[in-house]
């Protein structure tokens, strides 16, 4: 069965990008140091290891409009995932013509979230965009939030949880303690 | 030594307390179930049972004005224990008159700090109240943070976070994993 989810590197204070975009603090990259740790042979470090491996497992892409246009859909191509946008305006000539695993659904976040699960198979889907992602959750179809959890306090930024409607209980399925980052990972209680 | 530390409970979107001020969710106690989870024999769970010793092992409280005010300076006596209220203004006739144990220094944060640690010896100042941490940490006096994070998206409240002036280093001390919360301790980078 396949399950929708939020993988995003957030500071204590809750930001999750520089107020222009960039991921966070003095040299714009602060949130995603960690996984950029490598072992002694130059390789991903076990934790990034693993986080790479959930992360290629994922079957389709579910991405609110403003990340995929900041990203130019990733050039149309998502490591070759489908790629949904829920959008009610249609989409710009890029997307509309030359991208075409590239999809607008503009029916809703449900719909597009039914049509994203339905692609990914048995596999996971993705979700990008704080904004979306809320959309999501308040929806009731984002499944679990994998949050890396970065010791620095940006004091400014971009925040993931801004406009929820009401409280959402969770429950915490992992927890990864690394010096770099705390890695919890939450299912959402329904 | 003594070391000055904040210690709250919060939920995953940031929240300490309802816009009211009570203790977060529909039931106004969201953020605080963790700390009434008992064993067996109904005493407090160990890891609760923990966290007990270490806030009786304070020495010293530093809390905002206007968290001392909502709990009356907690009846004037929190645990035997001094209590420092940083302010501006002259404190009301209850704690100028009748709590020999508070004292209001109007003189900055860091001198209450000061006065605070030195009260306290070798043992821990307590922080008590979201503005009044953080002006601690931007003034380079407050040393760790113990944060409970709670597996809840509340949606609304009371941020423990939102008035720092630049961007904070921390250190991950210790992580402890309980289906209740993730209970985080950090250090301040200094």
């Amino acid at each position: 069965m396949s399950i929708s989810v939020l993988d995003m590197s957030m500071s204590l204070d809750g930001y999750i990008a520089d107020p222009d975009d960039f991921l966070g603090g003095e040299d714009g990259e602060r949130l995603h140091k960690w996984d950029d740790v490598k072992d002694e042979s130059g390789r991903p470090s076990g934790v990034v290891g693993r986080f790479l491996d959930e992360w290629s497992a994922a079957g389709a892409v579910l991405a609110g409009r403003r990340t995929a246009e900041l990203m130019d859909h990733w050039g149309g191509d998502h490591g070759g995932l489908p790629i949904f946008v829920p959008s009610h305006r249609p989409p710009g000539p890029a997307a509309r013509w030359g991208y075409p695993l590239v999809t607008y659904v503009i029916d809703g976040i449900e719909s597009a979230m039914a049509q994203a699960k339905a692609a990914a198979g048995d596999r996971d889907v993705q979700v990008r965009g704080a904004y979306t992602a809320q959309r999501a959750l308040a929806a009731g179809v984002l499944d679990e939030l994998q949050i890396h959890q970065i010791p620095v306090l940006l004091g400014r930024g971009r925040r993931l949880f801004d406009v929820l409607p009401s409280e959402i209980e969770l429950e915490i399925v992992r927890v990864i303690d690394t010096p770099e980052a705390t890695h919890i990972r939450y299912r959402v209680r329904r």
